[in-house]
């Protein structure tokens, strides 16, 4: 099987898939029991805590909070930050889900939105998002890498120059899609929360975290019994979470050498395609994340060819999972600037580490004759 | 070691263990993915929600929906119905808090508490609760299996006899403590809601459930992807879920031989306690689940117990887990009637299936030597 959906979800790290396994034999207490098997797996927790902060180098009193998705990350900022009414939120409705969704409830409270307008090649209209900000705007949100297209977003820059103009505006980044892929520091930054997300970056589902700034309070989503420095009530899933570091380092330890790999097959692809064929359009090449490469293909329906694939076993999407078994037009190419003839046309495929250079020239070489053959019976059938 | 904290967390069943890992391994891809690998793991997450609402004999219509937590699960249900100041909600100070916490949270928005009163046994105050229920009254909820003493509440016919009165009333049940322990069928019941919890029955922590019936709707704590059918937005943690059917099916499938063991196991603690340790005092041994064993024994610290305990590797509690890194009073321990100065003398012993005829007795002796050389060491002080 060739699978080119890591975005939508990837297999677990062989050392993280370790550590897991282990830890579900052993690490069976409840880390908030006051006995020595609870304590001690409550002072791992805390130590990874913290090492994952030194990843993102934030600030020694910053805080990390274990979430069970980076969907209830996003969901705690939004929600978490008593906005009322009046108060406007900036995001962007290339988004996902997470950050869309909470937002268009929001605005059934009186929270307004305003768009962050995005070019054709998808990245930030920088001249409308200045002008669209102003003092009432609390809450902005970026994405660091966009889960349909790749584009990625200098939130280091951005958050910098927003806060030398409006220090109290909250800035969140949903980092899902990039953390642990391509690197950033907080160091550079000025944000007040960032949501990393687990299975991503090949560790286990049903874990995921919310970075905090050392002065940022959230209302929490629950109430309970006062984990996670109460933001997040629950006994902590300990073996999750000890897979989710695993995951963690490994990425950062290979992050250069997992980029230029990926690079190297983001562009084969590309290449390939280009040459073989000549209507094939790359949007968002320019300014992407070389984990996700998202095209338009005319002609041929992309749920026909990702049926073609998939009897050659070859999986890809056409967009966010999130958003795929949701019926009508897709907002995400509005916002994308896919006009709407084309909306059925778009196909995404994503890497990892492990992606194989044979495996992708395999995917070319199959995507160009399905292609070719459909079109051919099209022709005849005109 | 021996392991006396099973109210606390329990470790994997070696069935839930095995499909946990098979599945950590092969199913990778997101649910939510319109391919193949994602339809297959999204029909079997459907096909094992029903099996759950079987094994609950719950009405073919009801849902049961996969969450991160029973904490969560709670939560979902106090937020979820959209109370509004002048309601009322019905809860004991003895449940779990997961329920007390959002209850005061709600409290600062004007929803009014009625407790619900125990008798000195731990079953609730019947004659009370009747006087007390009127129409301003919400939510109403029951612990299935109190955590801390393990009393039962006979839900079923409690909301039986609710309903015939009060049939608007939401009826929420925390079956944490009691599901896959103790048989109950929802057939018996007039209930709206309950509670599941996975790494209670030898389950993966970071899953749960909440049975809704069929006309309930709640309001979600998060908005996203549409997951769980609207209910819980996220990716679903597919291996969790598989891990945790596990666990229910070979819990429900042994239901009545493990309790007739447990049975075994918590009679033969307290005629052997009983007959060593003559202060020895068991308030809620007459209505509790007999996974639950709770006993005051005077005079010496139950923190100094757990200590001595401890350093012969018998792991025992004094509250939940959840409690048990709270500074100050016990508010549990009022709800059940232990007087202020007996608080620290509290110890909680709980089981599982898999506990040791031969472990417990160790314990017994343990325990009484660790008390009778204290109590000594004490008096030649005094």
């Amino acid at each position: 099987m060739i699978y080119l959906d890591y975005a939508a979800s990837t297999p677990l790290r062989k050392r993280a898939l370790h550590v897991l396994e282990k830890s579900l034999k052993e690490d069976f207490a409840n880390p908030s029991s006051a006995h020595k098997l609870g304590t001690c797996l409550y002072e791992r927790i805390e130590m990874y805590r913290k090492e994952i902060l030194k990843y993102l180098e934030g600030h020694v009193n910053d805080r990390m909070v274990f979430t069970s998705s980076a969907t209830e990350s996003n969901n705690m900022v939004f929600f978490g930050l008593n906005l009322t009414s009046g108060d406007k939120i900036m995001f962007s409705r290339a988004d996902h889900a997470s950050i869309t969704a909470p937002a268009d409830l929001l605005k059934n409270r009186g929270i307004q939105q305003v768009e962050i307008k995005l070019k054709a090649d998808g990245s930030i209209d920088e001249e409308k998002f200045w002008t669209s900000l102003d003092s009432d705007v609390k809450l902005i949100v970026f994405s660091y890498v966009n889960n349909q297209c790749g584009t990625i977003t200098d939130f280091c820059k951005l958050s910098t120059e927003i806060k030398k103009k409006w220090s109290t505006v909250h800035i969140h980044i949903d980092a899902a899609q990039g953390f642990g892929k391509l690197p950033f520091s907080l160091k550079e930054a000025r944000i007040d929360s960032l949501s990393i997300s687990s299975h991503k970056i090949g560790g286990p589902k049903g874990i995921a975290g919310l970075y905090l700034k050392s002065n940022i309070n959230l209302t929490p989503l629950m109430y309970g019994g006062g984990q996670e420095n109460h933001f997040r009530p629950s006994t902590q899933a300990a073996p999750l979470i000890f897979g989710f570091y695993e995951a963690i380092r490994e990425s950062f330890e290979t992050i250069q050498t997992s980029l230029d790999h990926v690079q190297e097959i983001n562009k084969s692809i590309r290449d390939n395609l280009n040459q073989k064929l000549s209507e094939i359009r790359f949007p968002y090449d320019k300014v992407s994340s070389p984990y996700i490469l998202t095209f338009i293909l005319p002609h041929i329906s992309s749920d026909i060819i990702l049926r073609h694939l998939e009897t050659q076993n070859i999986i890809v999407s056409s967009t966010s999972a999130c958003s795929s078994r949701v019926k009508g037009k897709n907002p995400v190419f509005d916002a994308l600037h896919i006009p709407p003839p084309l909306h059925k046309f778009v196909l995404r495929v994503s890497f990892s580490h492990e992606t194989l250079k044979e495996d992708v020239e395999f995917f070319c070489s199959a995507i160009t004759q399905i292609y070719n053959d459909l079109k051919q019976l099209m022709k005849r059938r005109d």
